[in-house]
């Protein structure tokens, strides 16, 4: 059975892994779901390879929610880049899902967002471990998470 | 038989990967192509790490659009990086093309450059891994792909 | 029994590790303290490194105060990007403590920051040693180390 | 037999490979020069680290033009990183020598700065590779490589 | 016998090996000393990992001095990288020691500033290496290598 991680942290304000959780099991069955929090995104790199490696996971989603001082960013610049050196260690998918405060007005909006980009996001983790064909058949089509989609050009 | 990875994203608002293929296969035969198709330019360096790990690739074309917001380029950064430190890791050749979208100013000449750099892009793959002997012959020609050539100074 | 490593700097302005070690030991018992001093920051990622390989460290604390320059940014941002690739090698956790200089107007307000956002760190270093729990009970509830908790949203 | 690796571009508007050759070959002999062209300054450190273990270099030169747009200093700001990582990876010199398209006014100072600051690297090669010894006796020395030397200061 | 790495460049405008190697003789005996001497600060990096893995250096002081344009900084926030990475290589401190030309407003200074933090490291590097115990006693303590101590915050 395949395994599915999913880290994420207690600096971010709304509760992506739950939305994560929800989704990834209204879309499909026969994988288990192992969950690890963290205090922050810089954090995540090595839960996310722990996860891999002691916990045998297949693919995992990394959620967190960068803060809107310059610092935030490049905490978030520095957890991204190490997501991706564990991906390449472990030779698995690393889904990074990050909610910058900045990218909504309100609180209600923030947390729809956050919600929404984690589930579109839990769908390409579907994907990218049961059909990765669906994937390339929306290539290049301009598809956003969160927001709407930009679409292709012609 | 050589392999040609292709590794793309649902992110692009182009097909690049068919301009890639096309022209692969309109300039040469002999080889194999082989598509990865990933959500997004940070899912890029590991997917081509599989191609060459798990499918025995021998190149791969790494295709995206970052958009144009300053997080755009900071993660087009991250993937250039994480591109960079996979060929390290492989011993072997990732043709980056990246085309952002503030590069154009309409859609259709977005999607003109896309298709354009791509396939300028494939005949560099394509020399070297069968000609690089061609590479040698243009080298200090400030050669360009999508926008027309620099020319060299004298 | 389980082993906490402490690295900390003559650079620092704050006693942060005799601030770590008392609140890790108010809050838990079963564990051993071995603390290690460098120079600067960027000093922490091999003395987290060494903790850990030659003093068998189980998890560690990183705990430093970047000055105010840019120049000081960028260094904080290196040791940031070495303790990331640290804690890649070594599948262990390095819990980051940096307190800038300028998050703070009065060195009074400083000391005071520094000695908070350790010892409500040291809390995080005691959760992952023996409670992960909870964390996971305080997921996505934006909890802050240092200033007040930005709370979650709606 | 020693052999020099030189790797350059086919971006570059100088043909600094054959400056590089020429200076190596009018400064000493008993080594081999083996060439490697790849399109653009972000394929440098895979084509050098290829010389070193698929060619057996000894040390190689590293030569490039960035452009003058912002992606172009990311651009040669990646390429320097993955330089270094591959000198680390293999413990032997890359030399990289890259002229800004912004260092000159005119189309022939950049080409004479081209010239000469690859041939003054090439003796920097030769030094490091038979007479490490006279790098030590200008050390200190603010030596620079195109434009006049800096000089010491008292 | 102990084994002290010094590594420096042609590029550098003080010569900061000599003041290490006085410095370092004044303050102890039972050491041996091995000088490289690169062109320059991205240089360091290989140069500190050869004299770990070629010389069987213990530690290494990396001496440079960057210059005051931004490409200057950009080369010096590389190397700083590198030099992080190769102690993490080897398990070994790299005491970095970079002097920026735009710290001191006459070469006079910058003579001054280069020897006198080049000095204080050293003294350093002898802590590192015969006495730990002496940097945790200044653990917290603001200190400061080249100009005047910060002091603690109460």
């Amino acid at each position: 059975m395949k395994k599915i991680g999913i880290a994420d942290t207690t600096f971010a304000r709304y509760d992506m892994a739950s939305a994560a959780i929800k989704e990834l099991q209204s879309q499909s069955t026969g994988f288990k779901i192992i969950r690890y929090t963290v205090p922050g995104i810089k954090d995540l790199p090595v839960a996310c390879k722990k996860l891999f490696e002691e916990q045998s996971c297949d693919i995992v989603m990394a959620l967190g929610m960068p803060g809107s001082e310059p610092i935030d960013k490049q905490c978030a610049h520095e957890a991204s880049t190490g997501l991706i050196h564990a991906q390449l260690l472990c030779n698995k998918h690393i889904i990074e899902v990050f909610v910058y405060e900045d990218e909504a007005e309100t609180s209600r909006d923030l947390a729809w967002l956050a919600d929404r980009r984690t589930r579109e996001h839990a769908r390409n983790v579907i994907d990218l471990l049961f059909h990765p064909e669906n994937l390339t058949k929306h290539a290049g089509q301009g598809l956003r998470q969160g927001f709407e989609d930009a679409g292709p050009v012609h």
